[in-house]
């Protein structure tokens, strides 16, 4: 039995746990679902998005969040598809002034895209959250999705290298995640709490989604909020399907380092691997793991974790996979659901 | 008799009182006479131009300083000669995606533009002058010159019209300066002190033009700053020429609504409403006024002030022209400099 009767309350609440261009395409595809649904009349569909900031970084004194801006910027039909990050219709020219300035450039800030930061770093200091300034600028590019940072304290995922402890864009852009990581530290995020915007997305969701980001330094920030896991917890007690999605396919990280962290951190960069990674952090967290096709291999060691796999749809090539990966995820949660 | 001898002290220092486009003019005709020079073998000239900052303003958080911006960019090789003010080269992303989230878009602000912006108010909130942020800037985009905030303190200066007191940029860019002025107000003015590079600069001037910018909007601030036309009538009274070149020709202003503003705020558009204003506020300051030959006619009026006029090539259209003023200023200087 679900928290809300959809007898009573007719809008599905979903909300997906996400970083950046993995969680982005998977809420985007619930997008396209409830657009759908809207033309056919069926049962609405309320999306909430909540976002890794441990990546977030200031730059030229202001204040950028990636896996939010690429939220924001695809399911505001604003991505750039090609780069997976980034604003469509993109220019160059601040970036190119910048450099003859002197100032650093290895963190690559468009044109279009310093418009969100600079209304954004305007907003916080006017003393505005990073919740209501990103509610702002969704609003005012369409978004009705509610695209909620994890928290509007300050966290800053740092990673131990063979550099010493790199800042995570750093290590990400500037050194093109290719050192191996030895130790992950999230700085600020123990006095850091989930905001009243997330908790409520969390306390009334029918369906609880980890996109296909990277459990260490996506997925893990947000689980590692005070509170998140316990309500995840009630949540499952209630009923509500826990469903996440592999990011490893056929052994390899569908995009950025999650494989390879998998194995300097301790793991293996499988499906298998995510679900014992999930199943040992959270134990009883996770109901259900999508894997692709090709993993299908791993199904007995993942089912020895306590988590039942699924094989889905799990690689999002254009927007119709978004769609059909959401769609699946809704209808393995509904099954979750009626079998509860 | 100069506070120098150019026997003992080589360098001729030269330091021009700018607002924007004019004064802009102007000072790159002075580097062009010093680059000149540097090729000849000839005197060298040691530019600053002390730059009006009561145009300045806080756009979307950013300090933008739209004087020192066109007399940086006209220094350096990079203003848009078509427009008179911004970066050649120029795109407009981002002021496209400003204007998609809601945000306020008269002011325009171009891509390669806002990184002088995004710079300057990063380093300043780490609590860097104002002076020394430009000077950094300058150095990096090659300029010789010195240019000098008028001063590191706010000042604004805003305008009463028949819709009230104005911000500067709101009456003169959003507004496009249709309004008559009733009454000028350089808040923060009172409180503002030079710098010490301006200070230093005025004391070890040799010669000290006026440029032909507005008098009531760009030079009045600067000279308004405590202290300033004390220093100027101890360089006068030590035989350092004061040039002031005429910003109104045959009637008109050059550019912007300085003759507007003679006839709402009390004077003459002319030549000789110039040299009347500036001889009645700022009795003894001026020695010479150059005047446009259409403005022969002034030259009786002028005298009456006690200001001499002496004709020249007081408009710039290009380059050859700019350097053709610098240099007939600075001839009329070195006269002005014996006969004292």
């Amino acid at each position: 039995m679900n928290s809300r009767d959809p007898a009573v309350d007719g809008v599905q609440h979903v909300v997906v746990l996400a970083g950046g261009y993995g969680g982005a395409k998977l809420s985007h595809g619930m997008t396209l679902v409830a657009t759908a649904r809207r033309a056919e009349g069926g049962r609405p569909l309320d999306l909430s998005v909540i976002v890794n900031t441990g990546d977030d970084l200031e730059l030229h004194g202001l204040l950028v969040s990636p896996d939010l801006d690429t939220v924001l910027y695809t399911l505001a039909g604003w991505a750039n598809s090609e780069t997976g990050w980034g604003v469509r219709d993109e220019t160059w020219s601040n970036a190119d002034m910048l450099g003859r300035y002197g100032a650093p450039t290895w963190f690559s800030l468009g044109d279009r895209d310093l418009a969100t930061h600079v209304l954004r770093t305007e907003r916080i200091r006017a003393g505005a959250t990073l919740t209501s300034v990103t509610a702002e600028l969704a609003r005012a590019l369409g978004v009705r999705a509610r695209i909620l940072p994890m928290t509007d304290a300050p966290v800053r995922t740092r990673l131990r290298t063979d550099a010493g402890w790199l800042d995570f864009q750093d290590y990400f852009v500037r050194r093109h995640h290719a050192d191996p990581v030895h130790e992950l530290r999230f700085d600020g995020l123990t006095d850091a709490r989930p905001t009243p915007e997330v908790s409520a997305a969390l306390r009334s969701a029918h369906v609880l989604v980890l996109a296909p980001s990277n459990p260490f330094v996506s997925i893990g920030p947000i689980l590692g909020l005070a509170g998140v896991v316990d309500v995840l917890h009630e949540a499952r007690a209630r009923g509500v399907p826990v469903v996440a999605i592999s990011p490893i396919v056929g052994g390899v990280a569908l995009r950025g380092p999650a494989d390879r962290m998998f194995r300097s951190l301790g793991g293996e960069p499988s499906a298998a691997g995510v679900a014992r990674h999930y199943a040992e952090r959270y134990p009883g967290l996770i109901e259900t793991l999508v894997i692709d096709e090709q993993d299908l291999g791993d199904g007995e060691a993942i089912a020895a974790t306590g988590i039942r796999s699924v094989v889905g749809p799990a690689v999002m090539r254009d927007d119709a996979d978004r769609r059909r990966l959401a769609e699946f995820v809704l209808d393995i949660a509904e099954q979750d659901s009626t079998r509860a």
